[in-house]
């Protein structure tokens, strides 16, 4: 079986589930802490490397105050989840703004926890503008284009899965995902199934590898 | 209806339609040349304003050569095509490398033809690491970067239409798609029909743009 060296998770509609649900917006985020452990270890089981999670964006800051409290402290229990399992952990954002939770800072350098494992990227505070920022005249050059990204440490992604239905990448790492594999679930995150993950990898096996050659 | 503003399209397909029809690879291109034009009269009359069209890459150039000729033929006759209609028409891509063919030199800087009207982006030779490869320390001021690419005139792109069936933007204008709602026809695109460009509009209709937020 071809399985694709790094996923990307984009974990989308937790505020439709919250509302589905008969909850307030900001209740669906704490809903989606389950599916992304449980994701994790499937990916292990199945020889994933790398694992990068779309915790929230800059952009996702100027909803209001009580939803980006919410997805906030969201992020950082799943990251704590995270920190639980053999991983070799790295938080990536915009650490010196103040929406940037203070709690992961420790984690903003790559950190091998319970002997190291799965590669796991979780973003946090992070912008697509932010990542190219600094980008110093690196010519054409892929690996120094790389190496100026504010995300240097994330390797290509290889697969990108989205829940929720929306058929864009709404900013995720726009360098790394240029040759990127793209599946939708329809389902919303906090109601992840194990043949969602399933299905990606399925179909993913029926996609070739041509870096755009 | 809510239109699109600006349209992305990825032809994808040729080799295929053309081994299916029983021709050489390199013969496919020559059969995408109508759907391109429909396509565009389509656009105007349902009033989107600009139209980016993915026409050959620096990674496509890697191929046999004969194709590298063929698919370079098709772009310099689609652009000569466009050029018959009342367009604002600009070619990006890297002009100084030898796989940019020559005859479009002249369409490098945006040029008004009968008239002027839908403004047309034709990708030529174009790669996405050469259109970050200027960055300057932009900052992470979003009209700085957009400035600085290659492809700074080309704006953000609300809708990306892919044939072919394959679901990934394979280095299409990482920039300008990072909010892009994604829409991928089956067919390829040879076998362009009206319905696939109809049923892009349709499912168009029922996104929101958020723009990350």
């Amino acid at each position: 079986m071809r399985i694709p060296k790094h996923i990307g998770i984009i974990p989308d509609g937790n505020r439709r589930w919250a509302k589905y649900a008969g909850l307030q917006k900001k209740e669906g985020y704490a809903h989606g802490l389950k599916p992304g452990l449980d994701l994790l270890i499937l990916a292990k089981d199945a020889g994933i490397q790398e694992i990068t999670y779309y915790g929230f964006t800059t952009d996702n800051c100027g909803r209001p105050p009580e939803q980006v409290k919410a997805f906030s402290k969201a992020c950082v229990d799943a990251v704590n989840l995270i920190a639980s399992e053999p991983v070799s952990l790295l938080v990536v954002g915009d650490e010196d703004a103040s929406t940037f939770p203070k709690e992961l800072l420790p984690y903003t350098t790559r950190t091998d926890l319970n002997g190291g494992g799965t590669r796991v990227n979780f973003l946090v505070n992070y912008g697509w503008e932010w990542d190219l920022a600094g980008l110093d005249h690196p010519g054409r050059n892929r690996r120094n284009i790389c190496r100026e990204l504010h995300s240097h440490d994330i390797s290509r992604v290889d697969l990108v899965i989205r829940w929720g239905g929306m058929r864009r990448l709404s900013g995720f790492l726009p360098v790394q995902s240029v040759y990127a594999d793209f599946f939708v679930v329809d389902r919303l995150w906090p109601d992840f199934q194990v043949e969602d993950f399933a299905q990606a990898l399925q179909w993913y096996q029926e996609q070739d590898v041509t870096l755009g050659g």
